[in-house]
């Protein structure tokens, strides 16, 4: 029997890479999504089209309504910016507050329901948006905090938190799941995305998409609203 | 200006004295409840009269809909035992997996939008019933987790899990409370209520509730289907 595991699935393109990544090391996944109250909701019908792709095994979407409380330019009345001013600027308004540790911890239980003692993130270092929940010391301290209030201490076993893409640029994420037949036709990742889905093209995660097919040299396949610039 | 604190607020008589313990250390207090798929959702009206008889500034209620995968005798299909069979035998099936943990982050999100450092939980290390997210390991865990994992440690500062009852048995608890003026009326333990709120005496959490009444000579407020056994 295989192991399994939860997989975080934005129905962006990292997710559906370490999808691919846990699949090809014998993982039967199970796919957790978040309706969250993002302004990119439409990323919930990616994640369903990549987890039916990826031949997940189960694929649950839990609502938490985070704009309860906003404080983010996905989860608030605040504008999207059009690709930061600056590398390294700081905390980018994008940031949703505790999103990484609020969707780690509702894996966590799933995980812990399954009997599942690995869960898959996409949290990365290299082309990152300046997250603070996106850095390996955060990973590292989930992975422990989970284990001790959950059952798996008591049963003598760690939770691993999975963040393969961690240190991989967007274009190498892209060629690893090309090789592993990923089909990022599917897959959305722009924050402020045109009613009919397109793409804004302007956004800081549009153009780190963008920038990842070029110096990929392979084809963006998403619907764009205007040209590269 | 008095410091903010997010105070996760269940609507039980542990919740109701450590949001009365947070007012009296001088906390403008935002109360936190959670509609998770508990079978004892009666607690939510508790919660919204503990709030308001409070004073707190605000009071959110988050759903999140942990029966999408259960695994817990309160969202799940699995019976509410009668009183656990013996002290310390093991984790119990009405451990909800990962709860503190999910609540804490959900916690944490709101506070840093609110520009909190303080949370305050319940969890309690004497009476308690063996759940492994009420080690105060796990609390520490957190706090270091939460400090990484959002804009505190790039701003300079840290989380601050308050566990004010950790060390209190339920009479202590109880009679702490009843001099901070808490009215137990509001309050609502049972895991297993009747239709009308009323609780079933017999449960894990009722058990507690009034041992700890006795003990502390005072009497128990709360509604019961039966009188003590």
């Amino acid at each position: 029997m295989s192991k399994k595991a939860v997989v975080l699935l934005s129905g962006g393109l990292d997710s559906a890479t370490y999808l691919a990544i846990a699949k090809s090391e014998g993982f039967e996944c199970y796919a957790l999504s978040f309706a969250y109250g993002q302004r990119h909701r439409c990323e919930l019908r990616a994640a369903e089209n990549v987890a039916a792709a990826g031949g997940v095994k189960d694929h649950v979407v839990i609502n938490i309504d985070l704009r309860k409380w906003g404080g983010s330019a996905l989860t608030d009345d605040i504008a999207v910016p059009e690709r930061k001013a600056a590398k390294n600027s700081g905390i980018p308004v994008t940031y949703v507050p505790a999103r990484n540790l609020i969707f780690l911890s509702l894996a966590a239980g799933w995980a812990e329901v399954l009997g599942a003692r690995d869960i898959f993130i996409g949290v990365n270092s290299v082309d990152f948006s300046g997250y603070p929940d996106c850095r390996p010391r955060f990973i590292e301290a989930f992975q422990n905090c989970a284990t001790i209030g959950t059952k798996a201490e008591d049963e003598g076993w760690k939770f691993n938190i999975h963040a393969p893409l961690q240190f991989l640029n967007k274009a190498e994420i892209i060629t690893r799941g090309t090789a592993l037949g990923v089909d990022y036709s599917l897959t959305r990742s722009c924050y402020n995305p045109a009613p009919y889905g397109q793409a804004c093209g302007k956004c800081d995660s549009c153009h780190l998409r963008r920038a990842g097919f070029a110096r990929a040299g392979i084809k963006d396949p998403a619907p764009y609203v205007s040209a590269p610039q």
